[in-house]
């Protein structure tokens, strides 16, 4: 079970929470960028990132730390997926289906050296598996370059919205309007070469494999 | 030229960083999900909620209020567009192309009715653009129970990255490796009826025909 919190317990929507860590992992399966929320002199600064997880920790890169991270305490990193609208009979009615994951904690550089590369290979396969063995490693120069944040999964709440209007047994029904989801559908589209790139060089089946392959 | 503080001024990747007011808009145009960050307490909460949006001002639904908002003092809105992935030849090269707009400032619950009126319709019309005249609209009842956000358009930050690889002229390229973009397209899918939906009632022209329709 997630930890429940005043922060993490589910207020608003009681039956949308989750407390499965399953959930956790799968919704951040499913994410490709988290919104990562600092405070800087008492203000609040949410910043898109890419991430990378296992069981245990999100990896965040570092080059967003520059000056938002560093000495920023505890952080809020929001991984959402928009499964599409739920539209129904009275505009009132009408709302989203999502998934979301909300982790709370204080995150930790990465500084061990095995750890780092751990790290930098889950982030780097979370958004493009396979480029871990096809691209060229990180260089030691590089990788002291590096700054990657680790955060453990430890707080955190999930909400899953999967559901359909709720006015359809309602006296809207009478209206006679049309009500029901819109998906929205992610998808890889087709690989484009770098205008560099020397004629000849196509790419690898784990890049041109994804197209038409849908996101989360 | 929207207005540059210290924490809009870009620093890390400064040829990202646009100060057209049209940026900020198209950003806003093609996004679907705002994330919302607040302090609560002295720590960042994040929290993910649609919005609406004219040339002033940004619309949010105040139901994410509940305990996050009122009296939390400034906020930060991100919306975030996600266009595809940046393969390079390195792994310490990849990137990804996205467009970010990052909104600061202290939100003000709309309270006049036709300002009300006029921001739920921004909101409902961003997301599903001829579902305000279609459904039936909110009732004063409803109006009443819904808490509206506004946050003036002034302080802002623009982020667009919408490159190739950067180690195609470099030691790397000798390696012989793909190196291109993969795109994310989002669309809209087809509408599911609500399984309360009566038979014969069939989705109108500005649901259905979205679907295949590309977002953003």
């Amino acid at each position: 079970m997630l930890s429940s919190t005043p922060r993490t317990r589910h207020r608003r929507i009681k039956e949308n929470g989750r407390t499965d860590p399953a959930d956790l992992r799968a919704v951040l399966a499913a994410g490709l960028v988290a919104h990562l929320g600092v405070v800087i002199d008492g203000h609040p600064m949410v910043i898109p990132t890419v991430f990378g997880h296992d069981d245990e920790r999100i990896f965040l890169h570092g080059s967003v730390a520059s000056r938002s991270l560093l000495g920023a305490g505890e952080v809020c990193v929001t991984v959402t997926v928009l499964d599409g609208l739920v539209l129904a009979r009275s505009v009132f009615e009408h709302g989203v289906n999502y998934r979301s994951a909300m982790i709370y904690g204080v995150p930790q550089a990465v500084t061990d050296p095995d750890d780092l590369l751990y790290g930098l290979r889950l982030l780097s396969e979370h958004a493009a598996p396979g480029q871990w063995d096809y691209a060229r490693r990180p260089s030691k120069k590089e990788l002291a370059a590096t700054r990657l944040l680790a955060l453990p999964l430890t707080e955190a709440s999930v909400k899953i919205s999967d559901g359909f209007p709720e006015d359809g047994d309602g006296p809207d029904a009478a209206l006679g309007l049309w009500a029901g989801r819109l998906p929205v559908v992610a998808t890889w589209g087709t690989p484009v070469p770098d205008p560099l790139l020397p004629a000849g060089i196509e790419p690898p089946p784990h890049i041109a494999g994804r197209a038409g392959e849908t996101l989360g």
